[in-house]
């Protein structure tokens, strides 16, 4: 289990990766949209990435902007076996958002625990 | 500029710390009391860390978890030359909240930038 990316909820993720990009010297990895969102992935030395998430339609990125306003979202570790991450998960007592893996950004499987279980961090697990 | 950790607010750092050592495969790397705050560095795969911020005195975090509740409170970045970076982050514009680096937990040394400069993102600057 390793720190993939941190995602951040923005109204302007193009401004925004403009920004991080020559702040952080973290260039533009990839791009596209995906459920209602505008998601943009930047690249840092040693392979982690800001995933930006600007909202083009209603959906749970819209809802959280408008309740908490811009800033980090959440935070994705990379497991090499999603499905035995989320039964650990399960043993641990912890609450899931997904039961089982889904398609995430980036065409990677993604799931994420409830952050009432996880000191109130939104964890997604992925696997790439 | 890469990944360094992602500091969490809690108000029981000692259970979080349990809880995300066994979940997440992450023992425990590092604890000490500092500024106020209970600290504990939870090591992950690959060297990234979670800093787990408990107040144990009046002060920024204890005034974070009054209004906005435990979570995520920050990510940190580390650089190999810090007022390099600083003096990057003024070039982009960015307010910063330490103008000079400064010691910081774990013996490190570090600078956060003001979130309305990085898109309501605390962000931490560390060279170790």
């Amino acid at each position: 289990m390793r720190f993939d990316h941190v995602g951040v909820a923005t109204r302007d993720a193009a401004g925004l990766a403009d920004s991080f990009s020559g702040l952080l010297d973290a260039p533009v990895a990839h791009e596209e949209t995906f459920e209602g969102m505008r998601v943009v992935f930047l690249e840092l030395d040693g392979g982690g990435h800001f995933e930006l998430l600007e909202p083009v339609a209603d959906g749970t990125i819209r809802d959280y902007l408008e309740r908490e306003g811009p800033g980090i979202h959440h935070v994705a570790l990379a497991t090499e076996d999603l499905p035995a991450a989320l039964d650990r998960a399960r043993e641990f007592g912890v609450d899931l958002v997904d039961e089982e893996p889904r398609l995430g950004a980036w065409g990677h499987e993604v799931a994420f625990l409830h952050p009432r279980s996880t000191g109130g961090v939104l964890v997604e697990f992925v696997e790439k």
